[in-house]
């Protein structure tokens, strides 16, 4: 049950969106920056970053929806969002997703795990520095996503039909189009 | 050094502002929202919400400027801030704040410590739904920005003049304004 009261059948951060329009705003601006708009990261290679993350925090809503919504954009592949899950070493991805993904799991750790060699590896692999503050930013985003959605106890069905249906809409409209039924009107 | 390559003399948070400005829009607005904008909780409790969180991640520059920010909302009392840090449950704050800044401990070691004992301990010193909400949040967010100032490498000075005389200007202006110099123009 969540912490405070939330609206019925919402789950997720979508029932907190509800909740407060006010902060869903920057929320979904931000998540629509990072992880939808035009980058030369792929949409699908944040998401996995976005779904890693989430699944070292152990936030069932976020990996499921961000894994529905990286499975979307690769084809429905979802073996590889799972392989990243497990052991994104062995995953095929490239070398620099690979890279990226190592820096992400040490901010998901703490921001001062990042050391200069995480740093001259993603670049021998080709990141530029937009890249590299992409993945940083990413995983820190979803050290503040995870956190939300599980320090309030939001309800978080395990229903792969909702989640794919959703990360479908996600993946072609975006994050600030999908929820703006929960955004302030202005 | 920072890991990327950041404009000079522009400490933090705010060379990574100028770096991306798309991102830095959400950020800041984000910020103003939670602990700038009216609210029943005050801005000195909001950014003591903060500033702890941020010393728990051990961020120098975020507990620092949070910390100025704080110290200018509380009438100058530095005092109070590095006791909340230190041991707020003795602190001379409400019994709701120090309840609030429990919760926000327990977020940052990750959501799903928050119990029930934690929000009835709130609740019970009149705590509401929107303010449990925020302190969560601030929790949530601070886990974001220091793992995105730390994981960056940015510059941090101990320079207690320049987050002193910025805390002032934040503390009357808020986040989107003192920021708008790194923001897009639109």
């Amino acid at each position: 049950m969540p912490h405070i009261t939330l609206p019925d059948g919402v789950p997720g951060i979508r029932g907190l969106f509800e909740f407060r329009p006010d902060t869903a705003k920057p929320l979904c601006e931000l998540a629509n920056t990072l992880l939808h708009a035009p980058n030369t990261l792929t949409p699908g290679e944040r998401e996995l970053i976005a779904t890693y993350v989430s699944s070292r925090n152990d936030c069932a809503y976020c990996q499921d929806s961000h894994g529905a919504i990286a499975a979307h954009h690769l084809n429905g592949d979802d073996e590889l969002v799972l392989q990243v899950k497990r052991d994104f070493e062995e995953a095929a991805i490239s070398e620099k997703l690979k890279a990226l993904l190592a820096i992400a799991g040490k901010v998901q750790r703490g921001g001062k795990t990042v050391l200069p060699e995480d740093i001259d590896r993603a670049r021998k692999q080709g990141a530029t520095d937009t890249e590299i503050h992409d993945a940083v930013l990413i995983a820190a985003a979803f050290c503040m996503y995870n956190r939300y959605v599980d320090g309030l106890g939001t309800t978080q069905p395990r229903d792969e039909a909702m989640y794919r249906e959703r990360g479908k809409r996600v993946a072609r409209d975006g994050y600030v189009s999908v929820s703006k039924e929960y955004l302030p009107a202005k």
